[in-house]
């Protein structure tokens, strides 16, 4: 039951070309520090963070220096932080940076003077909770925040090769090992948003602690139990209802705690929750070695990725509690599929992968990245998008109560701000997700522009991909070093692909989606070409939000459409089954991204000025039809925006 | 600027056989008894309705034997009884019954020991508010329940020629009349719930009393002008916020209070406030002899149906604030529609039919009388819906927030009860809607099989209807007494229609969409044929919501598919456009009323179990597709329910 495959560790990739090149560039050169001005509470036009603020105030609290300010701002600011810190540490390791690693040096001394005696370590519970800490462990992320600040320092140590990060969150953890387990006198909590479980596994991973993986198994195995924890907590703080909206039944399924997590048959409530806990998940089941742990993740994995994913990789049918719904519900124009919920989608499919290397799996990996996740921001990186909807109407975010949260413009900041710290991180850890390996193997599961080193059974490997993917399909490897074996992932999108060694057509291996050669020791040169024509996209019609709809995509990248080539009133267009689609160089995007172009319809007025009409064919006008890849839409000022278009059967 | 036309009376036309025989005694046989035990708190298994246990505790309490107890339920609860009074003086119009007059005359002895010395009259006022009373007009409701009040004594005058009930109210009014108003000293206030606005012109009407009108006026020319009375009157109250959600701006637009009616260009807001306004709106525009209201009156009326109009008749797209959105905004699965908007949108078609007949207005009224209005009420009349969807997916209702007002079947009772008692005034009033008249002219709206009697220029006429419709579309009218004009409305799906005046086939002149002939003196039978072929009603593609969808229609009445014989997953299906449509005799409903069939098809699984699909056509296989009456859906226990379905091009 241990993984099949490892990840690759922070300066073992490096990305600097091509298409990712531009989107890494944005994050080291301008989103990172952009956020380190919100953070600091330094952008105009924008809601403060306090997120600095509220850390000098609790270290200056710890040392005895209290200026009489109090907290500001949620519970969980802390957090902004820590994704701000990992990501900037992996800007270190792909850029080292002096006055970057000051300024986190820096950081790293409030959190150790903001740190108390026995090892506790959060903003507000300092400030706010003092001896009340551990009080309500369902809503106030003490817990959560321990979790990203254990994987910043991890990055940081990995960046940096320096410990005083990894030790202050080991005397965390040690303190948060005290106060939770099943021996007398512990609290049988568990997180109220999961994320400290994947973050244990991988402060394990790093210090080869076996404590940490055990609290982390504690924390999976526990959640659920009767009584249930966060009854119980409730009961005592005499709280008189949940948080959330009643509809929710029962009312911890919002928190994934209704049930031990061995006998959750889908994945249910807050998306980004859900995911942080199936990743921890794979995790703790792989190192337990747990089939049935194992078998739950699956199974969690494979409702998800069935009945309640978006096409574009967004995940959440419901603005209500940020969550799932229920299996087919995909509501494109009120969909939530929160950035961070897709981020969290990459996560859980990455160790999913280190499992057992799957195209299937890899294929949702990918769509989620180069659609959702990256569609995100503004192509200038200073503005933001916390929902990413399938459809925007922006008559309807206005004045209907249902669309409020979908908004036609990308934002400069939140109120929660989780969206963009969590987008740096991934760009600044984008090298972990395109291999993973072990002692024979390299599997390739994304295309990107990069160049690696593995250390395998036969002596080290020397890795350098070099590709214009997505702008094309070719991918060209070089391999270098000790004999060992190449696989590549073949997209699920993919209806024809070919692979050259040294010039030469070769069949390949193929085994779970990935082609495989043996190399030799020495020098070989791979040719990797996927066919990258434009094709047509449908739903399982168990799904009633898309039936007799169809979008494009084009190797990896979701096209839609816009009222800036379009006009308004998307709804009205159709894509015959019989129209060619084409590329459309006019319309090139950053990383030579072309759009698309086909002949279509426009349904026009018809004849009659009322609402209804009687026996009256739907008179269907012929317009282009220019599509925009999903990752860039929104970029040319608010308007409608449309994926799902009508199909014409041919 | 005056009414064309005007309304019969109480007792001028009787109803008592064909489609709305059954109706007419379901309500008076069943549903006003059945409704009287719920006004008793006396149904088992069903919320109480506290109605009559306040007003006695009101009459007690004015009589000075105070029993401790204290007011229960919302605050408006005196309108849910008036709309019975009113309800059961139809009945005793219909079919006078000495036990059913006495439980009124109780219940006036009631109104009249709860009505304080000055003529105030509100049982929620007197009971909660004592000298606070018009405290709160936007949300308390006061002269809403007058409204109400004053339309049962109208009715209960028409039905008994008794005026103790009457003189009530008239002395309720002159308690309003000399509170509201812009003499010094008056409040300039006006109802947070529009209603009082059309019963003062009804009592105007059965009156004289040209004070009633007046109060009326000002009350219409109030509403909206700066200072805006509710913002002043909350202010006063120290109250922070409106109840309403925060989206609907400006924030009186709720209540079409946010500025003066003659410069609202759309129908706004909750959509029964709305309704109810617009009809009074029509009444004091027509008296006042304003044209200026008389055009916004029109203005509003052609938003509601050219942009806000359900297929079925119902009207408010929310459920936040049961209100109306914006236009073109008509989602089926999450539709409000509420039952008493549609019977609010008969009422004020109705009042737009006076001022001129047009058979536009006449096709809504019937559009939404067949179906909205009927599909609230269960078969057997004694469960209701509140909301009436064009969609209904279970899993939907149960598991995702936005759809938990969609219930997928009727209720025993509400919380929040005024649907079933609008329903059974509305019932017993029917015979006001099936014509209008002058000196000259009768107009006949509705095929219902009746007789009536009108005084006309030249003396009495009876007219004696006889007709199945809509069954079918013969329809059989008896004409005796003076010469007069008759005119009959062409229905808007009529295609073809016939008109024989004594066995021989005229061709009648035709004025804004009616056909009309004039009678001699004497007996004149005429016989009217319209065509009732099913036909496919499709929606302006402005909707987004119905872009490639068709529905079907027969006469009135609206047809959809439900899982009981479809079985799950109705967006499945599509119906052809060269698909002929049948009626179907073997399952008839009441009023032998046909199903109809054709043959469709089904969109299979296909070949691949996978979410989404690349260039795979959609495989469709052909079931045959069996249409029930949108009236009768949700009479076979709990299900799906789908009125618009996908075209297929043919």
């Amino acid at each position: 039951m241990m993984k099949n495959t490892q990840p690759v560790s922070l300066k073992q990739v490096k990305i600097e070309k091509g298409f990712w090149g531009y989107y890494r560039d944005l994050a080291f050169s301008s989103m990172i520090p952009h956020q380190w001005r919100a953070l600091n509470d330094d952008l105009s036009d924008a809601p403060p963070s306090y997120s600095l603020r509220n850390l000098r105030l609790a270290a200056d609290r710890n040392r005895g220096l209290s200026s009489g300010e109090t907290y500001q701002g949620p519970c969980f600011l802390d957090s902004d932080l820590a994704k701000w810190l990992e990501a900037a540490a992996g800007r270190l390791a792909a850029r080292p940076d002096e006055q970057l690693e000051k300024s986190i040096d820096e950081v790293i001394d409030l959190l150790a003077a903001a740190q108390e005696a026995d090892g506790y370590l959060n903003t507000f519970g300092s400030l706010v909770l003092g001896k009340n800490r551990w009080r309500n462990l369902r809503d106030e992320h003490e817990l959560y925040c321990s979790g990203h600040l254990i994987e910043a320092a991890v990055a940081y140590f990995e960046a940096t090769g320096k410990r005083r990060f990894i030790d202050i969150m080991e005397r965390n953890v040690a303190c948060i090992a005290e106060a939770f387990g099943r021996e007398p006198g512990q609290r049988r909590g568990y997180p109220g948003h999961p994320e400290l479980e994947l973050a244990l596994m991988r402060l394990f991973h790093v210090t080869g602690n076996p404590h940490h993986a055990r609290l982390a198994r504690y924390f999976i195995e526990e959640r659920g139990q009767q009584p249930l924890y966060f009854e119980e907590e409730k009961k005592r703080a005499g709280r008189e209802q949940a948080d959330w909206p009643p509809y929710i039944r029962p009312p911890l399924r919002q928190y994934q705690a209704h049930k031990p997590l061995k006998e959750q048959q889908t994945l249910d409530g807050h998306a980004v929750r859900a995911l942080y806990l199936l990743s921890g998940l794979v995790d703790v089941a792989a190192e337990s070695g747990s089939s049935e742990l194992m078998q739950t993740a699956e199974r969690l994995w494979d409702n998800c990725i069935r009945h309640r994913l978006y096409v574009t990789g967004g995940v959440g049918s419901t603005h209500h509690g940020e969550a799932f719904t229920f299996d087919n519900h995909l509501p494109n124009g009120t969909a939530y599929a929160e950035t961070c919920a897709s981020i969290a989608l990459v996560f859980a499919a990455r160790r999913m992968l280190e499992v057992q290397p799957r195209s299937a799996i890899a294929d949702v990996m990918e769509r989620a990245l180069y659609n959702n996740c990256l569609a995100s921001v503004q192509l200038d990186g200073t503005r933001f998008f916390y929902v990413n909807p399938l459809q925007v109407w922006p008559s309807a975010s206005q004045q209907e109560p249902d669309h409020w949260h979908v908004k036609p413009e990308r934002q400069k900041w939140f109120g929660c701000a989780c969206c963009p710290t969590n987008l740096i991180r991934l760009l600044s850890s984008l090298d972990r997700y395109v291999f993973t390996y072990n002692s024979q193997t390299i599997y390739q599961h994304l295309y990107i522009d990069s160049e690696a080193v593995f250390s395998m059974a036969n002596g080290l490997v020397q890795l350098t991909c070099r590709t214009r993917y997505p702008a094309d399909g070719a991918v060209t490897l070089h391999k270098d070093g000790a004999a060992c074996r190449l696989a590549w992932r073949v997209p699920g999108w993919c209806r024809q692909h070919t692979l050259m060694q040294d010039g030469r057509q070769v069949v390949p291996d193929i085994e779970n989606g990935y082609i495989q050669i043996d190399c030799p020791a020495g020098p070989v040169t791979v040719s990797l070409t996927f066919d990258m024509q434009p094709c047509r996209v449908t739903c399982d019609p168990a799904v009633p939000e898309n039936i007799g709809k169809v979008c494009l995509q084009r190797g990896p990248l979701l096209y839609c459409l816009e009222e800036a080539d379009q006009g308004r009133e998307l709804w009205r267009l159709y894509l015959p089954d019989n129209s060619p689609v084409d590329l459309d160089w006019h319309q090139a995007w950053p990383g030579d991204i072309p759009g698309l172009k086909a002949a279509g319809y426009r349904q026009a007025d018809g004849p009659v000025d009322s609402l209804y009409r009687f026996a009256e064919t739907p008179e269907l006008v012929p317009v282009r039809l220019n599509f925009v890849p999903y990752y860039v839409w929104g970029n040319r000022g608010p308007g409608e925006m449309l994926v799902w278009l009508h199909a014409l059967p041919g």
